[in-house]
């Protein structure tokens, strides 16, 4: 097999979507975006060891290169539509290959993306996803809207994933939770979709919130405080740590694929019935502030901490 | 310095392109596509070691990942406007990243090309670029419209780039010639658009003539036959090898970066004097035919050459 059987046999399904003239095997994807659309684009590598460990089966890989850039739309409040694939790999190994397609495939099909171009060399394990999304014009959710006195959101659970990586999980009655909400974030599309016009702010939780809401804080000149109390930590993480441990995962492990986005308190109402009518839980975790700090206000005092960084 | 750091620092220069909502610095970047046109995506990784020589510099490394990107867009018609990248980098080194974006931004600034966002991870060097273009609408060139008695065409010359890969080129006095053309392509972006409404087909050569117009072959359902003795050799290439080694370098080695394109031979006049208009040379080196053969007729015999393939 040469590289254009492998994305022939792989990876030239069909798509789902809509908008494309032209998909894999030309030099180039053309699609269309409909008139009073604007069009979202997200690119985030995923690195063998760095991203998902050594352990992460093929599968599990081709669904989260795809589910970290749909979770990076969702913050945006787009509409995902098309995806472009860049992977790197050692050797072609076909039931590697056969894995990573379905487990891309899972959750391309989940999210109606169609996967329109890409390019396959040999090289270490890296996989590199372009997500394209639609949103109506105007009404992309960014980092920079959150004005004092408005609420802090989070979506699902925190600390699942960065319990996953802990060495204790090992022995957990919960490892096959964790392991999955490591290996299979849910991207939460249509919570991102159903916050346009609510959400003055947001952000994808990829680096843990300590880290990842210093983001909107930045971007829209403001500071923040986050209750402990009010984090939510899933049965199985509560199970398996004390408090202190799980606030601390909350805050600052990594690969939660959550959301965080902020709210002004008159539109609170509307955010509850709109969360409700799509049967999806978020959480207010704390509120936006005019000072430039970010203070964790926990029972025993405030504590500060940072987040995961790349060559920190 | 971390991500966010060097990303500010080295990447998020305000870009000359239109268009752009939002770029760096959010979850995703946001871009408008005006009525009437289509986007053209490409999406290409060099990896060190692979498409270029370890010996390559970090400012060389820049342009041509960029470079090979607008190749594909040219080869579609397509005019360049914004380019996502991820860069991946064993370390933060300061004067690499500098000279990286240097040559990044060389080739962006060349054709009004945006840089509106991406990914930086730390690993193994290997550079994914996605370069997007506009094209009036139905307007894209694809690999499947060259019809039997269309000629085939070729931009600049073939097979330097190829030499420069040879262990002979050290010894040439030529060498900086031959590095440059393998270091730095040129992609053919005013050609490809001013072949939009001639060119039947079009695609750009990454991996040898003899093994890119199969593809155009597979695409259109037709065979092909080429002139050794039309192929487009430097000065400096005629100078360094014999003719049979020039025209196997032209056929077989990659990294040349020039189009090759098809035209019905009733706008053959049409193309010369488009091509006269933008100041470019395109050189026909054969033509379509019914059948499936790809022949290379030298003056000695026909011959079949095949092309770089990974996983090959």
């Amino acid at each position: 097999m040469n590289e254009f059987d492998i994305i022939h046999r792989f990876f030239n399904r069909p798509g789902s979507g809509d908008g494309v003239t032209l998909g894999i095997g030309d030099d180039a994807a053309v699609v269309r975006v409909p008139p009073g659309y604007e069009l979202v684009l997200a690119m985030d590598t995923l690195i063998h060891g760095v991203h998902f460990p050594e352990s992460t089966a093929a599968d599990d890989i081709g669904w989260k290169a795809l589910a970290v850039n749909l979770s990076d739309l969702a913050a945006m409040g787009a509409e995902p539509c098309w995806a472009t694939l860049s992977l790197t790999l050692p050797e072609a190994d076909e039931s590697w290959l056969q894995a990573f397609a379905d487990g891309f495939f899972e959750m391309a099909d989940k999210h109606r993306v169609s996967l329109i171009g890409g390019d396959l060399c040999r090289g270490p394990l890296t996989v590199t996803v372009q997500a394209h999304g639609l949103v109506p014009a105007g009404q992309a959710i960014t980092r920079h809207g959150a004005v004092p006195g408005d609420l802090i959101y989070v979506t699902g659970h925190l600390g699942d994933a960065g319990y996953a990586l802990a060495s204790a999980v090992a022995g957990s009655s919960d490892y096959a939770y964790f392991r999955e909400r490591l290996d299979r974030p849910q991207p939460r599309v249509r919570t991102g979709v159903a916050l346009r016009g609510i959400a003055s702010s947001a952000i994808d939780l990829s680096d843990g919130l300590a880290g990842d809401i210093r983001h909107i804080m930045k971007a829209s000149y403001c500071g923040a405080v986050i209750e402990a109390g009010r984090l939510p930590l899933s049965e199985p993480l509560r199970s398996a740590v004390d408090e202190e441990t799980g606030s601390r995962l909350a805050l600052t492990s990594g690969d939660d694929y959550e959301l965080c986005f902020t709210v002004s308190a008159d539109q609170a109402g509307t955010l509850e019935s709109r969360m409700a009518s799509i049967g999806e839980t978020v959480k207010q975790v704390g509120k936006i502030t005019a000072s430039s700090d970010l203070i964790f206000r926990a029972a025993d005092g405030e504590q500060h901490y940072s987040a995961y960084s790349h060559f920190g």
